[in-house]
């Protein structure tokens, strides 16, 4: 069955953490990258397999930050496909730590192919990956 | 004389570089950040003055990719202000290599003051920080 | 009772593997710190009580590295306090992966208190930090 | 004309600085890569050439840490070689700031072919490389 959604806790490490006590604004973008990828572990699959000529570089990504994260704190990280097209697949993230609503961030992902010369090109997603991925109900009703 | 832009220029280091061969997407916000601090120091000013209760969250962060940067590239970061208002300062970021527009990114700030407890607490951009700046005629005109 | 040994798992994340297809060298220290602070956890402790003028800078820190980690692997990191006297502790700390050793590493931690202006200075290990660690049986018998 | 040592300028950057203040004892061992690199930039060379099946990863590395870095310092990383063999360059690098000794590392770096499994075999320095750099005089006369 495909999957829309996952729920990946986490624990705020040490060099997360700036010299205001507060997590470094890119580690957040970490974190959803962590989220996408044990995602994509829960649906038996994996982002970079070796030795495969497809990855899945980026094309845009944004968070919105609410609130702090200090050490040793921990959180959810929830990410969902919100849209999924031909050679593309969006996500949202909301990061919460128990009740409070951290951060929100989205992810916009692209299917390449890599040439021997190291260039990539779009192309449509495997069917044995796309096959395991729909988008959410959340966000179809929106 | 207020400043409104700054280029910085920069070359890739190897831990950036992701097993694609290409700069992990979370380090443009490092760059980003980068510029910005070079930018501040100048215009004789530093984001983190040691013993300073104020200070500059991020309330929001995105990046557009449109190429890679790989190993050793060199590549520049040009800054500027499209926004200044009373508690928030907003940046462009253009990285350029070459004639090659390599990602377009976009940070919004937001002053603060810190208490002995930690807590953050927006405020007003103290006058010798906000009279060093001002918004880019380029952002203006649009 | 006082602890002397901690394992720690975890997962290789995409940003800690470098262009090879293997976790850049400079990771395995934030492996090992990562294993010291959920060692401190277990012990009741945090290295890093938010407000406390007490700190645990590093003297000194090497690894030895035999076999590679790659994105995903899944590996042991075990940390043992091998050393400690009135201000120091030392760990060991071996990294495995099922039963390939994958890395030994060792880190030298000093207790300093820290003056208003920022300032360092060597002092004693605080009794109620000192009294929940050991020195681990196997280093005291080699 | 081969080269024995090069020494590389960088200035601290703001997510390099933990809570604490002072820079993560973990980028020290990200700066002196950087002044590898940069040194073999000096030498004509690249660490890591695009598609080449040669690889230099890391066997040991250390440092011993005297004094802080801060956010915004400048500091010098001048590295050395202190021994190389058939299939190994070991470095030492030294950190200074001004006239201040900062931090003292070394490291010890395997050349290897990867096969097509990315199975890493250690093998000979090629000539072309091993050519262009020498012992430092320093180090033999000790």
């Amino acid at each position: 069955m495909p999957l829309s959604e996952f729920t990946y806790r986490r624990r705020v490490t040490f060099p997360e953490v700036d010299s205001a006590g507060i997590v470094h604004f890119s580690n957040y973008f970490r974190y959803m990258e962590e989220a996408e990828h044990a995602f994509w572990r829960a649906a038996g699959l994996t982002v970079a397999k070796r030795g495969a000529d497809v990855g899945f570089p980026r094309v845009s990504a944004s968070f919105d930050y609410h609130r702090p994260l200090r050490f040793e704190d921990e959180f959810d990280a929830r990410i969902r496909i919100v849209e999924m097209r031909d050679k593309v697949i969006r996500y949202e993230c909301t990061l919460t730590k128990g009740d409070e609503k951290i951060a929100t961030g989205t992810v916009t992902v692209v299917c390449v192919s890599r040439g021997a010369d190291g260039v990539m090109k779009a192309r449509a997603l495997p069917p044995d990956i796309a096959g395991r991925f729909e988008v959410s109900p959340e966000a179809e009703t929106r």
